[in-house]
């Protein structure tokens, strides 16, 4: 039987390198920013969108937090290297010491949730000065268990990775030829030291995107998701996640009251350009 | 002719008090967050939510800037009072300050952007402390003209007023009796002294909302619009408006290469509650 995770990578890779040409062009902007964190998936979509319009073009940030670990930091300036992009560093401390000054200390989940969103506010911010989007950085994982940060990491203009599983992210990385450190270690959030995901989320990767597969892109039901292997434990925790996070993938919901309400009826005027 | 613009207001924040009630119930939560700006559309926006829960499970923020205007918050206290609201009080400058830090000067268009995003990021924080939805506050000329900040003050779980235009905004008010200090003075994101919406969108609400209402609602021509008596240069502007800040009332863009893409086929996989 065919692999549904396996992926073609030249296939992919030429794919989503002409959606984010085609897709930038369309809003008259020339430029992408992106925040490079030493993971995978922002290496990946920050490869793609070099290939995409050249690597002078491709503004890469790091943002580290006081307590972001040194090694995240070597790896992101490593991917910058490998993609010949030039990078700037913006310590985000500060901002959130600013935070704590007002709040007290919220632990480490809220916490950890301020962080992420004075990134995107620094990314947003800097793509108004260079006429820039923002490039996405979430893999199609972490977006349909909502593993991340409304407004936060989860906020992008466009995504070229959104529509990959995380192993298939990983298999794209070795096709683009990435620099096997950042390939090589156990995906983390870096929110705190030792973190990995596969302990937040209870269960592998290879796992999670095996079932995600059979779940949403075939359509499986829970008859054949069990007789495929698939714990009824398991099927019940991720369906929920799905389900629970699903605000997490929408616009505000909006109180219907007119003939043609946003994001009712509606939705697109016409293509970016006028 | 009927006046378009002209709503019931008993029926309308019926409606609207019912589709809070009901959305709210749907996620399991109990409360709300919101920020409270001394403006009219989140005056209405709360009054709304407090009549759909009773005032205890409203939470109102006053989150001012350094150099916010000391009539704002006044204002905010008394729609509070006016709904028998607690409030609570943080004070933005010093995350804005942690921005500037690492920065510099940004302007102020880019800083106003800053601090919509700041206060975004302590109600979203707020409303995890108190598992409760974040309530939008921006009506739907705002919206549609994108006026506003993404991922800043447009961000919300649940918008009461998206549906209504500023004018309908204000009608709403009167009927919901707030206060007059509120209702009367003109219209204005506060970002510096004397700032203005009208001076910034270079038309009165009055003059766009009757040209979006035609243009949008009844979906009538260039042609139609002209004989109505709007210039072809307010059509243009407002029209131009409209097409460029798409991306604000869109998630992001996803670039598709699966059989189930995120925002593109996969929507809705059921209802908020499993």
């Amino acid at each position: 039987m065919k692999d549904l995770l396996a992926i073609d990578g030249h296939w992919t890779a030429e794919l989503l390198t002409r959606f984010l040409r085609v897709e930038l062009e369309r809003t008259g902007l020339r430029d992408f920013v992106v925040g490079l964190s030493g993971g995978i998936d922002s290496a990946v979509s920050t490869a793609l969108a070099a290939r995409a319009v050249g690597p002078d073009r491709v503004h890469a940030y790091l943002l580290p937090y006081r307590q972001s670990s040194a090694a995240s930091i070597d790896d992101a300036l490593e991917v910058a290297e490998n993609l010949a992009l030039k990078t700037e560093r913006v310590d985000i401390s500060p901002m959130i010491d600013g935070f704590e000054e007002a709040s007290g200390d919220v632990g480490r989940h809220r916490l950890g949730n301020v962080m992420a969103r004075a990134r995107m506010t620094i990314l947003f911010d800097r793509s108004l000065k260079r006429n820039a989007l923002v490039l996405g950085t979430s893999n199609k994982t972490e977006l349909l268990l909502g593993y991340g940060t409304l407004h936060g990491d989860l906020a992008s203009a466009l995504n070229p990775i959104g529509d990959l599983y995380k192993t298939q992210v990983l298999a794209l990385a070795e096709f683009l030829e990435l620099p096997e450190s950042v390939r090589k270690k156990p995906p983390s959030a870096d929110l705190w030291p030792d973190q990995t995901d596969e302990d937040d989320l209870g269960f592998s990767y290879e796992r999670i995107d095996r079932l995600l597969i059979a779940m949403i892109d075939q359509r499986h039901d829970d008859e054949v998701l069990i007789a495929a292997g698939f714990e009824r434990s398991m099927i019940d925790d991720v369906r929920q996640r799905i389900v629970r996070t699903q605000f997490k993938r929408m616009p505000p919901v909006i109180g219907k009251v007119s003939l043609r309400t946003i994001g009712w009826d509606f939705r697109y005027p016409r293509a970016w350009k006028s």
